[in-house]
């Protein structure tokens, strides 16, 4: 049984990502690790944004303890992807995204090239102790969380 | 329950890992995508050795279809690092490999710092169809199959 | 005296470019090493583009042989980047790529963020001996070329 | 004139590289970004272990204003690889690196498949603003210096 392939429409937030000529590997695709480097853009992208992180100060930041992936279909540089942003799950103090790639300029009904989800603890920046989540960055994920 | 951290013991081949620079994100530690390239490494590295595969001319290459990593510890630029490789399944066409990074220099009993795996689907290089895997690389796989 | 950095309108062509969490370094800004990353990005996007190079088949590729760059002011992911892309000179089998990155959105008169160069010599797909300029890939970089 | 292809025992401190899958882009060799990456990786691991360095906490950081690399020869993952690393000019407040790169296990007569430099300026962690290198990494970098 394939598995089956997001579509644009399932995700609430989409950011626009262009591939670089680093992206493909010696197999002529964008690596497989790389799709993590574009989860990883769209999420902190969407806090900064909307949630008001600050990479550089804030005092609660979110550490990845777990992520995954699946491939369906390739894509190479030069394509313009984008990346459809979700929460799976909305706790106390972790958030679980769903992340989905596109191929850009398609349309709502298009399947995703490749989709995983990683969940963020979130921590004081100091001691790295697990905290609560600070109001403005849940605020910003409640309104991405889907039933 | 906290996850389970494998043991470095748990792995068949191990493989030293320098890390970089650039593995460090703005958090000072090393970035959770960069995980997903240790793991390539390692598991390349053993069939281009092990299995004779040629990443420019094989006619048989294997493409990732799904991946996943698990969290334990930070881990940073310029520690010396070292991944663990065993395979988990090993089916006609499709490969899933266990994969661990450890802290170079640690013994059998050390914990895991990330762990997951990831899974090879076995192509024909031109028409990307699957096939199935052939003897060298299946004899070099055989062998870290744990049970 | 401080390096003279150039003006968007000293370039013939412009790329967008959309930084990634992973391009910031643990000092916070993007590292130094991705800006080659961005050079390689829109130059080959452009002999894609415009000079039908093909990635995976064109018998005749361009391979790098010389490059640098000079850092004018830091920019941080996520900050929406444009590169600015020129020939320097046009040679029988080399070309030299002037290159400058500039803060989306700039206008003309703009100062890069920083700039460089790279030389790629075209070779022989499968023997990697240097050949001439194919003509479409020669008139493509005609059109870039600054006095 | 072909350039210059320094030596092993041209560079005063070595450093071992391993390559990555990643490494390799679509022409089947390390892509010409990545040799960046083995300089930042060299200088930054020698001012830590040597100097002191702290990247997270030092209040004197060294930030990347010029660099510039000549490519020789390919090479390609898995290759083992090791950087040489020497002071070429010591300023007041800034420090010119010269860096080749080899294949691993080559002798000091062994050619560098890559040589090039980069600058670092130091700076103040919180201003950015350009300061004297203080005593232990000044008295690192000195041993380094080639006449």
């Amino acid at each position: 049984m394939p598995p089956v392939r997001p579509r644009a429409a399932d995700y609430r937030h989409h950011v626009a990502i262009t591939t670089r000529w680093m992206d493909n590997d010696v197999y002529g695709h964008v690596n497989n690790v790389t799709y993590y480097s574009y989860f990883d853009t769209a999420a902190n992208g969407y806090l900064i944004e909307h949630g008001g992180l600050d990479l550089r100060s804030s005092p609660v930041i979110g550490l990845v303890v777990e992520s995954a992936c699946q491939y369906h279909a390739p894509v190479a540089y030069p394509a313009a992807l984008r990346a459809g942003l979700r929460v799976d799950r909305l706790g106390q103090r972790a958030v679980t995204y769903g992340i989905a790639i596109f191929v850009d300029g398609a349309d709502g009904a298009a399947a995703a090239v490749a989709h995983g989800h990683f969940v963020h603890v979130f921590v004081d920046r100091a001691t790295r102790t697990p905290v609560a989540i600070p109001p403005p960055l849940r605020a910003a994920l409640e309104r991405l969380v889907v039933s």
